[in-house]
């Protein structure tokens, strides 16, 4: 039994994206038109179920999830603005984020005082294209630079928005990945990201990504205790829909969770705490960063965000954090056109990946032991678990030492992280050593009760 | 249902003295010869029975009170001082602090070195007279300043205090102001200051002062939820006699306490906290404090003080703060002549009062709510409770932001004071969102055992 | 009953020895050839009965004790080196550490090459010698400074080991000094050190001549509550022994402890805390370090060290501290030639002599206490505890004071060292005023329930 197998595994993470796959992806993904529901939110899934194999769920426009339901169906065709000269100045098909989003169908003429109440611009960022939607109430409108449209003409403008609403479906895809055959149960970690924005590449094509590649690491990897669980829907009523399904049994099941987004920029990566602050999930991961030396910030819980709203609403109140890099309005790019490809980098979804895959590491070897022998420190020597020569300095050495604290800690109460930032130590020699004693006789894994209060994060 | 109602009428402050009417009360209770029991004290009562609608309390002498007895009434009439001359150089009826206080009487001549043991000074402040009292053990005494000690010639003085001790009452006045017609009943918050002392300002007409005008001020505002009591009597057995009353009582109503003293001079507001240290009446002092960027001191509780060491005795141990201004023997001009009319500002009183109502409109708006939709966040745009247009920028509304921690905190454990702290907004906004979320059906008081656990300090 | 007596008794501290006595038990000590078991460890043990009424447990080699079993008992006779000059180099009758400790017997000659396993020196610290053993596998060797291991010649060195291995014992010594005749019984404090090290000062002379003094120095006091038990064997094994068959009885009994180990150096006291780190033992300490000024350190528990990680085990997590002067490793003479008599000092095993009685003293004054009146304060001038006068400056007398933080505070669950950390004040004030309490009726001591509670550290 070679529990700290999972640990060494890095020579062997095959899974890791290229940067040229991560590029190649991003332009695959960029140009199409998504939203909450539509087509396009669909090709997207279809697109990276080559990566996870997903289960799609279409749920029927006017399902009702929780306090919502699901909306009508977008049908998004054509949408463009032609100016008094009859020159096509605004065209969806050149950037989508030149349609508000949800925009109604219309077809007209209007004076540029009629149209300016549909037009939307920033002029503190003249430059950029705004991201604007309009879901839950009827509008239709157009997004463009301050600069430009501070050059309109008088005169009247054409438009035409060649959407529709329709009785349709809503899709949220999901995919679990169980421990590797014959090993234990140790209940699930779950990654959660949306794809319901258009051509955005930090917000939000970075997070499904990262998602998808951590699949794919993940799947490549020995997983020793955890069930792996990746959701993707659609921002906000996505994750409502998949708790109006699957919430009571996450909370059996959830020991950690992370929504992945904004996670693709040039920033330091960003934990945002769960509404309880001191879970499983964030402290498996500021464990695995600390661990790592893996530079991050840590942000306190706010309700606002993307999905850890609901799972962190307090009827659920799920060990969930969200994992980043720039915070939303903290990053002057956000929802405008400025974020776009140039504003990630393959370095940062790749080293994304790799940190969640840290995290998974530790929360795999998060265990609970209790000491078999705890009256007194156990005869080493006889257990051939010492140097059996004693010289100045070599009390020291590290693996003895760990040795010396898991027998101290384990009295059946303690996780290996409690005992790790007790004792200063990694996960991974902690686990190393754990595994060595237990071998040895000297530990055994804790008492069920102790393992549901604690782990259950 | 305009609950945030009590929060928004400022404007409406009516009760709140000119800083005229606050001088003039100064000056008319300034030269009373108080003492702990007596005239005098009596005499203080009525006047400020203007005021509020007190309830007098005389109780007879010998009275037993808790560990204590009410001791026998003082009658004062007279007391001078003549030097070998026969000019009268010390006159209680120029100064009351002339005399020690609670004096036994006393007729005769004496020399310097038989009248020494009677005098009382201040080396250290050798131009103050100081404030003595012997109220527990016969003694007759004069009080002057140093210097004036100092030029006393040899010879015989002629000592004349015409006081007598006799079996009468101390007085102890209360008055209980109820929530407004048709509110609800939240339990009791007590304001408690003391009126035994003669000719000092600061310690202690200003406690007095800001009580009743307090009450003048709260007496004109609408009342949702709290009653509020006001106690007026000598210091320590006054609060002695009262809690031997009313001890009980208080423990099944009390939510949080004030003792007003030493609050009018020009030092920034001081909160003495209580024994506890983290009950209903020091959060929402300090939540107040902060709300309105009132400068305050927080300080530690300790046994000494004034009648807030009865109310904190490990008996009660209630959530009884004190707030003052200069703390005790921290002010050199404490007990002495220096504690005048030109040490204290109508001002600090007249902001004191209105610390208080600020105070009090924390607490009526501290109440337990509970998301009824806890399940994920409710539809906002269903509720019409959110813009449905959604552009950069606009999400950090601060009122929307406001409806999200409070749907995200109440969880029906949580008061409005520590989801305040938690998220760093003001009271009066949380309260005011809290009602509108709660007309929309999204909000329910929270249960009596969380309301009983939580609020009663 | 003056049960404030204990603490003021420093006059007749009679017990406390001269550096002359210390000095002279040093050079009686330090020469005898000591391991965990044999000759030189029991005359160890007899030398110092003759300041401490030890009884002698000697094992027999074998005996089972918790996870390990005593080891057979070494004889020494001689050990020396002969160059190939036939001059003889190394003789462990000139300094104990040129033997590795327990080594196996061995007569021959062998090439410089054949000898080198065998040596063992520092190059880092080339002028000294180390202190090697091995108790638990067959070895022999040699331990020299690293510049005469250079200077070592090619040829062939007779070596000369004149040891052997024997069925024989293990010794452990305690005494019991139980409170004086009539007092009450609250439970054990234990001092705990060891004595198998042959010629080192620091580690481990000063540790058990600190326990013999201390006991003599206690053994002269007045002992109101407290029982205490000395404990003397080789460390580790030692104390496995001891708790096989004392842990039971420790864990009913034991209330604070505190191992003695390198604690006669230049250094400042260091407290090395449990593994609860809040238990009555480091509490005590810390307490009596504030109130006598006496510079420290703190350390927080780590499973190395003394014996303290087998009273730490996680099977009895005793409230057992470490005390002593510089920490182990951290001390570059630590196991070496240079801890020599001159690396200790008298001064500094006397003054930890003194430091703790000072946390004996602590320990006789923690009690429990719980305010019989405690509806309001109580009404001193009655109980004749206050002076009847009140002039300015006379409440902040400190006498006072503690009353009224005693009164306040007692409320049958807090110890007279919480109070102490809350008011600042030190134990023997606060004892001593409540005494004074208790004989006016006003103190009792507190539940059962609430003792078991607190004072079992």
């Amino acid at each position: 039994m070679d529990r700290a197998g999972f640990l060494r595994l890095e020579a062997s993470m095959t899974g890791l994206p290229s940067p040229d796959e991560v590029e190649g992806w991003l332009r695959r993904l960029w140009p199409i038109m998504r939203s909450i529901t539509g087509a396009g939110q669909r090709l997207t899934h279809d697109m990276l179920a080559e990566l996870v194999p997903f289960d799609h769920w279409d749920i029927p426009s006017g399902t009702r999830i929780l306090d919502w339901e699901v909306p009508r169906e977008w049908v998004f065709r054509r949408a463009t603005l032609e100016d008094p000269a009859g020159r096509r100045i605004l065209d969806a098909a050149e950037h989508t984020l030149h349609l508000v989003n949800y925009s109604q169908p219309f077809q007209g003429s209007l004076d540029l005082a009629e149209l300016q109440p549909h037009l939307h611009s920033l002029p503190d960022r003249p430059w950029a294209i705004p991201y604007v939607t309009s879901y839950y109430a009827p509008h239709w409108g157009f997004c463009l630079s301050d600069e430009m449209r501070a050059g309109l003409a008088e005169g009247r403008y054409g438009v035409t928005i060649d959407t529709e609403m329709i009785d349709g479906v809503m899709r949220v895809s999901d995919c679990v990945l169980p421990p590797s055959p014959g090993e234990e149960d140790g209940g699930e970690v779950l990654f959660s990201s949306y794809s319901c924005h258009p051509s955005m590449a930090n917000n939000e094509l970075s997070g499904p990504l990262v998602l998808a590649f951590l699949y794919r690491a993940l799947a490549a990897l020995p997983r020793r205790r955890m069930t792996y669980r990746f959701v993707l829907g659609p921002e906000n009523v996505g994750s409502i829909a998949y708790l109006s399904r699957h919430g009571e049994h996450l909370r059996q099941r959830l020991r950690a969770g992370y929504v992945l987004t904004n996670i693709g920029d040039r920033q330091p990566l960003s934990l945002k705490k769960s509404q309880r602050g001191d879970t499983l999930a964030e402290r498996a991961a500021i464990q695995a960063f600390t661990d790592r030396d893996i530079p991050h910030r840590l942000l306190d819980f706010d309700p606002r965000g993307a999905d850890e709203r609901n799972y962190c609403s307090p009827g659920y109140n799920f060990p969930v954090c969200a994992l980043m890099r720039s915070y939303f309005q903290q990053n002057p790019a956000y929802h405008t056109s400025d974020d776009n490809l140039d504003f990630v980098t393959a370095e940062s979804i790749i080293a994304a990946v790799e940190a969640c895959v840290d995290i998974c590491r530790v929360i795999e070897a998060n265990r609970i032991w209790r000491n078999t022998a705890p009256f007194g420190e156990p005869f080493f020597s006889r257990h051939d678990l010492a140097p059996t020569l004693s010289t100045p300095g070599v009390s020291a050495d590290r693996q003895l030492l760990a040795r010396r604290w898991l027998l101290n800690q384990c009295d059946g109460s303690r996780d290996i992280l409690a005992i790790a930032q007790r004792c200063h130590m990694p996960v991974a020699l902690l686990a190393e050593q754990a595994a060595i004693l237990a071998q040895a006789g000297l530990l055994a894994p804790g008492s069920d009760h102790a393992v549901s209060h604690h782990l259950r994060g």
